[in-house]
């Protein structure tokens, strides 16, 4: 077993195990350098540079855990999403979901044939990776069918709430495809070797609450109900600003809950199920940081953690693409270092 | 006494008052008959036309509150920032604040003087609003500080963490002057006469908990420490996105919590001290829904809180500018229709 795993599993471990949301990505030079060469939908469809990219952050800092390189609208793209990456915008959906006629036109794919690269991906990563666990994942339903409406990113979700608000039986149709497609899609990363999934709820603290609990809960519980999971894998679910809903969060049959940096996650670790591991949640943007505060703060999250069996250490989002690698180093260090046998002693 | 102000001392009511944030604003035509001749700062510095636009709201949908036509940057445009309105783009400050040295050569003035014409608005509203209570607002020294260094509207504050994590000293220097500034603001308002007053932190929700509990709660009490309020005009604070702190902003000397629409109304009236009122939160873009569904929703938040004293209607953030009156009518009528008494009966 492994660090990660094991504090996933809230077992006891000598130390918090590391790793962070994006951690194959542009703050580091070694993937420039592919992505100078390569499109972004490339990298992530050619079995043999997606292993490389995953491979490049574990072999620079040693994370606990290495996460797929892939995409959280990869499913979307298997229904007939015709998607694209613009260079400073992100995702581009040149064909949203605006009408129950467009929900129900979307593809009838067999995902196990259509994102067949991510499986071929995941068993080159297993023989390469050794002792390190791999963390598959995907986009929860929500967050995929918001860009699929939005069309690219937004910051309020307006379009989607629009659909949603004035035609809930078109996203209805659109959620249940996504969770049928998602279900398949992990299902497969399971059998392909994953030792761990993560799902992505990236806009989910964008709705409010009885939203919240019917787009982001009821879908995400069919999603894990329709998983087979023989060996246990453990299950994280982010939702980005959903910390105050920790309480139907932790209902869902899930191991570890991600939080992100807003959370308060010593609070989160009294208040929560002690079964439940928690996964976070250091501000991304505290990397920008003098070294000393980083430090300290890296410490201040450790500190109160150490004694509640069950924790993960990572930034509470993606890291930012222009952070120093050496920040990132100073962080995974300073982990490390704080072994728990000083408080235990 | 009123409605509003009842409810916001958690005294029983006969039915929830409702006010909308921004209420004074782009979505009424009256209101963009006057901005398509005003530039906006010329608005809310012409205490006549800040009246009118103040009463538009009150006379079309006969509000329980009025809140002052004015903006949040008046402070920060006292002590020197260089502010403009920009179509489009919101508030711009074209000299903004990057050091110590920028923080310290911030203008020292008398705030009675430089917004002297807030008072005259406050003391021509007060002369034709009748019982109808008029709120006074100041932005959180946080927020303004956020504008004051980012220089404009900034979806993720890098600008403005990069700051304050690596030139905290600054950051103090600016925060200090600001929470004086905004005190000074405050009292004038309440020697002017205004019923009520709400200090609006909208980019709290960005920050970690350390960082809230010091950039947002400990300015706050400072701040509301050196309110001068002889009558106990009701505060309420508006912190968007930190409803998961609520039991740090409750512990403020506050009678009303404001809460965004991502937060769950209901819960938060189990939890928090019943001696302090809560203010919200329909989510804003639920305007745009078919009416029914609108209506529906308006009630589901209506029910829960109707046998808990200390309830005022409103939205979970400001109105949107394209929204429909229509839809606002809709929302009014439902809430004054829904009287308390079909509860306790």
């Amino acid at each position: 077993m492994s660090l990660y795993i094991d504090a996933a599993h809230c077992r006891p471990t000598s130390r918090a195990p590391i790793w962070i949301m994006r951690q194959a990505g542009r703050y580091l030079p070694e993937y420039r350098a592919f992505r100078d060469k390569y499109g972004f939908l490339d990298m992530i469809r050619t079995p043999e540079i997606a292993t490389e990219i995953t491979l490049q952050p574990i072999r620079r800092f040693g994370f606990d855990a290495a996460i797929l390189f892939s995409d959280i609208l990869t499913v979307a793209n298997a229904l007939g999403a015709d998607l694209s990456f613009v260079e400073g915008k992100g995702p581009v959906i040149a064909n949203p979901v605006r009408s129950l006629h467009d929900a129900s036109q979307l593809v009838s794919t067999d995902i196990r044939l259509s994102l067949d690269y991510v499986s071929r991906a995941i068993t080159l990563l297993k023989s390469e990776l050794g002792a390190t666990p791999l963390i598959g994942f995907a986009g929860a339903p929500f967050t995929v069918a918001s860009y699929m409406v939005e069309g690219s990113s937004s910051r309020d979700l307006r379009t989607l709430k629009q659909f949603m608000y004035s035609a809930p039986d078109a996203m209805e149709e659109l959620m249940d495809r996504l969770v049928r497609a998602t279900a398949d899609y992990l299902n497969m990363q399971i059998e392909a070797g994953v030792d761990s999934i993560q799902i992505f709820d990236t806009w989910a603290g964008l709705l409010s609450y009885p939203e919240f609990q019917e787009w982001v809960i009821r879908p995400i519980r069919a999603l894990l109900n329709r998983l087979r999971n023989p060996a246990g894998v453990p299950i994280t679910i982010f939702a980005k600003g959903t910390s105050a809903f920790w309480n139907d969060l932790t209902q869902l049959p899930i191991q570890v809950l991600g939080v992100d940096w807003q959370a308060d996650i010593p609070a989160l670790g009294q208040l929560i199920n002690p079964g439940i591991a928690l996964q976070g949640n250091l501000d991304p943007m505290m990397l920008y940081s003098p070294s000393d505060v980083l430090k300290k703060r890296v410490l201040r999250l450790l500190e109160p953690m150490a004694n509640r069996p069950g924790y993960i250490f990572n930034l509470g989002h993606g890291i930012l693409p222009d952070v120093n690698p050496d920040q990132v180093k100073l962080v995974v260090d300073t982990v490390k270092e704080y072994g728990y046998e000083r408080v235990y002693s």
